[in-house]
């Protein structure tokens, strides 16, 4: 079959590889139907060291399971199903706690052991854990929402609940990509009365405001942080969602909370900086987040995806067959698109 | 009257102040009859620049209305009362929202403007916001236990709050100090099913068994943490109470926690060191704490000191009068008492 492999930074190729079979029992395989390309995508993007043998890559993705192994009983051939970006075994201490990422069996797409997902079909470990079935047909209009529970939405949702957003909050965004875009969604979702999103992109700022934004902040450092505070009170906002992963990116953040906020993060964190906690202690601002247990989130989601209520989908702006998958690295490197979704 | 002034680092004196005299209406004059020498104290004793002039010193202490300007109504002359570490109107937004450390009419004890605990009076501004009356006789044998409820006890229940202690938890303290004992003593009334206290001074780990310790961890760093996760299959604890306030103990705290966990941190911190986001992230581990609003738990501390559920007085193993305050420091730097009552 054909698959996404990444050789170094800005070498990404549509390659022949093998299809995938069944290893374990508990294993699935599914024929992926919608793929995207995510913004951590681009982090090796821009500084993987060339590598010949090179790594597969991507790992959102909806499809249609094609073979189950014999212990997996939740999900069967013809399903339409959805996974998060990690696999889980559904089964342990920490999946039952809704914390699928530290699945004691779990793990990421793209490993030496697992495909990626921007490819024809992947195996599935833990099917039964992992997948959840959607009940529609495949090619219905949702699709491109659907994929979204896959990660950036369940993401954007995740720093929204880290952050503490509760009704009637006052919310800042940080990060106008696809995962600060959701999560405007997400904190609109829970209620928020207003929410800013800082950026300065105004295609993004402007989906923002559909999908909720009130205010839009496209200043910076020091000068944004005081444009929140005035457009606040002088307080800063209830709750923060970091939604970028540099270390400016998150003493922003951190210097927009309100005393007795929180900050929600889940940008994948480029370096250490960032947080000085002389900052947070005499505001008693939290912080909290990480990766996002994509898995415990996608059922709370799925109505409000299924009813039209939110659409998450709306981030893709651009569509692509998977020979046109390192054009879209390469969009959204340039910032040329803000989310590239693919049908293989 | 007599009250502490330090004058720099290892310089404290005794010395004849003016006497406190209402300034606002709602303004009282108290009596001190219990005051205290705090950990965070002796950051100035080993640091502050030499200054003839020199500054008040303490937070902590409880003590008798003696007089009340004509707008306060919750106390009265005769009562006996203790203040948090903070004043507060009581009526502002964040007193409301139990952040009383971030009321926009609040402060600190000690400053050009108020006068410091450690001393014989105190003018407490916003008498009605900032003091709880205390339903016990002067001299009572509480009184050093309800003298922690200016301060440590809080900190310490802040800490474990803030870290999300809860009934059946495995929970470790990093520090020894007054304040890590005190974070003993809440995690157990929490509910921790173990309490894992990381100190090396035996005479504070016995106490801290006493206050609900299960283990005691003499190891720092690296080696700490690995005894930590060898008591916890592995995983680490549930709830991290951070109470030193250095780089190297919150990182130590971070480390410490399981996935899905909490650190609550009280220590004041020394320098914006110790917070690794990188650490976090892939446990998604949060970080809570900062300045504890005293005068938000007062009450519902109260009643388990009041019925001797709790002994957290239990933390001062030195008692002097206002000349011995001194020499209370020098002991307390050299770690030779762990925190000294004062009775002015």
């Amino acid at each position: 079959m054909r698959a996404t492999v990444i050789h170094g930074a800005g070498d990404v190729r549509v390659e022949e590889v093998p299809d995938p079979e069944l290893r374990a029992a508990t294993d699935a395989i599914v024929r992926v139907h919608r793929t995207c390309i995510c913004g951590s995508d681009l982090w090796p993007y821009q500084s993987m060291e060339a590598d010949e043998q090179g790594k597969r890559i991507g790992h959102e993705f909806l499809g249609v399971v094609e073979e189950t192994g014999s212990e997996v009983a939740g999900v069967r051939k013809g399903d339409l199903v959805v996974a998060p970006f990690t696999f889980s075994d559904g089964e342990c201490e920490f999946c039952r706690e809704s914390l699928h990422t530290s699945c004691v069996h779990g793990g990421l797409w793209g490993t030496q052991d697992t495909d990626g997902a921007q490819g024809e079909a992947v195996r599935v470990p833990f099917a039964d854990g992992t997948l959840v079935k959607l009940p529609v047909e495949p090619d219905h209009e949702l699709m491109p929402s659907l994929l979204t529970l896959a990660d950036v939405f369940p993401t954007g949702h995740h720093a929204a609940v880290s952050a503490g957003v509760r009704e009637g909050d006052t919310v800042a965004v940080v990060g106008d990509g696809a995962v600060g875009l959701s999560g405007v969604l997400a904190a609109s979702r829970l209620g928020a009365e207003r929410v800013i999103i800082m950026g300065r992109h105004t295609d993004r700022t402007d989906l923002a405001r559909e999908f909720g934004a009130t205010d839009v902040v496209p200043e910076r450092g020091d000068e944004g942080v005081e444009k929140v505070r005035e457009l606040t009170r002088g307080q800063g906002a209830h709750a923060v969602l970091e939604c970028v992963g540099t270390g400016p990116a998150l003493s922003t953040a951190l210097r927009l909370a309100r005393p007795g906020g929180g900050v929600g993060y889940v940008g994948v964190p480029q370096d250490g900086e960032g947080v000085d906690v002389r900052e947070l202690f005499g505001r008693n601002v939290r912080l909290a987040g990480g990766i996002c247990p994509a898995r415990a989130y996608i059922e709370e989601l799925l109505p409000d995806v299924l009813s039209g209520k939110v659409q998450p989908g709306r981030v893709f702006d651009r569509t692509t067959d998977l020979s046109g998958v390192p054009d879209g690295y390469r969009s959204m490197q340039e910032r040329k698109a803000l989310k590239v979704l693919v049908r293989p």
